[in-house]
């Protein structure tokens, strides 16, 4: 893409608003806009960012078993009567009548639906066990929307549902999804903490939350320090022994922490940090199966309520997360595989035409390697254009100069280290498409 | 993926709320599920069709120079009050309060926020032109809402916005647009009719609505033949000759037709069909960026109101369009690069080892080949797994049998045409992986 026909609104002000690094790094590199309250539109980086994240957790949920499909943003009143929850779920969700007044609401969350969908397909054993998934819009009306995408009203999220003939099932999909969060996490770059959390009233035994460490999380974290010797490529091959060894290892939100008397974990081993919740699983059992009438044969001719379970990722807030987890004083550092280009090519001067020329074709044989290349093509200052390409934070920067081009060399810089090296053009371009 | 894993709840029955064709196949084949007046679900197999789509739309979109990005659904009623819009719009529009009595909606459409997001970004001609878009759940609170997807209520569109110095860089734009849509609809393996609209009373003097030609179209059309004529392959190699070219030939929608005192078009090259309007086009000019104070410096030093144009496709609705236009009395016929899987993979006997262990090679082969298929392992009457694939409409049916097996052969049958073919396995697999 050529920055000189690109929509790419950097600002050099951090603007007064946004109290958290992430925020103010979002709105200064052009990758979003506030368009109401907590509500954001997406401009083209911040989108092919948002896109990549989801692809990641599409690709992790596809290799879980999961399923995917797509439920509508708006519901029906009628639906969260039949689970009791319409009348408690309190002011954040957003209801509304149709033009015939008929009450309706944008979804915070699916469970209902998806009971009903699975309900009227599923009639048999033979139709479980089944994971379905979405990644869909939510709004949750927060009093206080801040942080930008981090606590938004409208966000991206998602959410899979497990169905199961019975608990012992609903353990092996319920580990399932524990190891695509593993994975999904390590992949975007993450370090996460799985935290056992507590499941309050509505059912169902087993919890856990998927905390990245940010000093501006907005959760405070005890956890076995042991927990960061898992690499990340354990948790790439993650499976059901990780899970044993990282459910043992203590790790608790503060209050829970504070429930606690004797905490197993030595001194010197307990780590105190601040985490933002980017992931939640949840087993609760018949909680819906029964509300919704979902009921299936079993293979000895009974019945029963199948055994579920739900499982959400944050995904744009995981856009705020990665910036917060990777950024340092000149922008956002993005980690390989969400950053929205690859690699920033730096044309020093649009009006030499040697420059030009060599810039041109550098572009060209990337792009035909298939190397998503952001041109800076634009007739600007040298130090501008640094500037912009620190802030957007692309893993690789090339720099194309007049004396550089005289000498047959270019420069190539690793944004996250600062690393620069000059080579020449056919080295360079065999390191970014080899 | 194997159906005895997936989520495919295919009817035996024709629902009975049902009209027209498409919208019974796609409840039959089990690609939606209604979740509340107007509103699907997309399961499993609708969902890839959509996205399939939604991928065709964007790559012609990114041809032409349009740049992508993604607003939400809800508005502030505030942003519709600059351009006058909020009471001029009728009940179609859904009204809300959020928790703090501020005003919202749920977009219809975009205009009003995406000439503010440009106004705040662009100051200078360098800026321009861009054409932006998105594809996005939109929501129109129709009356009567029927048709299924075709005229539901939350809908996805592809939405792009135009902005340049002048009206000579706005027929470009539109000549740019004029020409995805052409080749769009071609790749869609649809024949779309561009129709001049009359633009009405809010401006400008350029519009084309796009019908694609289908007996249950909600609009009557008029054209001269001479617009059949136009082959598949001008369409998809489409630019400003083909649109001069297909603009001058007489295409008029029956109200408009009415008014015509003389037609051009000689008596035996008048058609008359019905059409359903997939996209539409539309030159407006300033109308936008004089109501909400979007002006850029020309390279003069003079200032301007951009000119604007904005151009629709309904993605969602086209699902329901290509099945009108492609079907036959056992099912679907989905075109090549819209259908959900490539080759539908049957094994006529599960319980038969080395039939089963056959047609689970073939499936690893082909999966191994990345040809998307939909294999059918199921324990099932054969009678009942043809009736499954021809509803679904799958391009190309591989049947594994155990008499075929025998002798080394398996049987390949085209969906559109019903032709079959007896062919070694290798042949059949070089066949669909060549």
């Amino acid at each position: 893409m050529r920055l000189s026909s690109y929509f790419l609104p950097v600002m050099k002000e951090t603007p007064a608003d946004a109290q958290i690094v992430s925020h103010k790094l979002m709105l200064r590199a052009g990758l979003v806009r506030q368009t109401a309250a907590g509500i954001y539109a997406w401009l083209p980086l911040g989108l092919r960012v948002l896109r990549k994240i989801e692809q990641v957790v599409r690709e992790e949920q596809d290799k879980a078993g999961a399923i995917e499909l797509l439920m509508p943003t708006i519901q029906s009143a009628d639906l969260w009567r039949q689970s009791g929850r319409y009348d408690a779920y309190g002011p954040e969700m957003l209801r509304f009548p149709d033009r015939h007044a008929r009450e309706m609401l944008f979804g915070p969350t699916n469970e209902e639906m998806i009971t009903t969908i699975f309900r009227d397909a599923a009639k048999s054993y033979r139709d479980l066990p089944r994971t379905l998934y979405h990644i869909q819009w939510k709004f949750r009306d927060e009093v206080r929307p801040r942080f930008g995408v981090m606590r938004g009203r409208e966000f991206l999220m998602k959410d899979a549902y497990s169905f199961d003939l019975d608990e012992e099932g609903l353990r092996r999909s319920y580990e399932a999804m524990f190891v695509a969060y593993l994975r999904t996490f390590a992949r975007l770059g993450l370090q996460a903490v799985p935290v056992r959390a507590p499941t309050g009233p509505i059912g169902g035994d087993l919890s856990h939350e998927f905390h990245i460490l940010a000093d501006t999380g907005e959760s405070a974290l005890f956890y076995d320090s042991a927990i960061e010797d898992i690499s990340r490529e354990e948790l790439l091959a993650a499976d059901a022994s990780t899970i044993a060894r990282l459910t043992g290892l203590y790790a608790m939100e503060e209050e829970e922490h504070g429930k606690v008397k004797d905490c197993p974990v030595p001194a010197e081993r307990l780590r105190s940090r601040r985490g933002i919740e980017v992931g939640h699983i949840f087993a609760f059992g018949t909680k819906y199966s029964a509300a919704m009438g979902l009921i299936v044969q079993t293979k000895e001719g009974g019945q029963v309520h199948p055994q579920m379970g739900s499982y959400g990722i944050g995904v744009s807030r995981l856009v705020g997360g990665i910036i917060e987890a990777s950024h340092d004083e000149n922008g956002i550092v993005w980690p390989d595989g969400v950053a929205p280009f690859e690699v920033g090519l730096i044309n020093m001067r649009a009006d030499d035409p040697a420059c030009a020329a060599a810039a041109d074709r550098l572009y060209a044989d990337l792009r035909g390697a298939g190397v998503e290349t952001l041109y800076d093509d634009r007739d600007e200052r040298g130090g501008a254009k640094f500037a912009t390409m620190d802030l957007i934070g692309l893993p690789w920067q090339l720099i194309v100069g007049p004396k550089g081009i005289e000498r047959g060399v270019v420069e190539l810089k690793r944004r996250a280290t600062g690393e620069r090296e000059e080579l020449s053009l056919e080295s360079a371009l065999a390191r970014l498409t080899g």
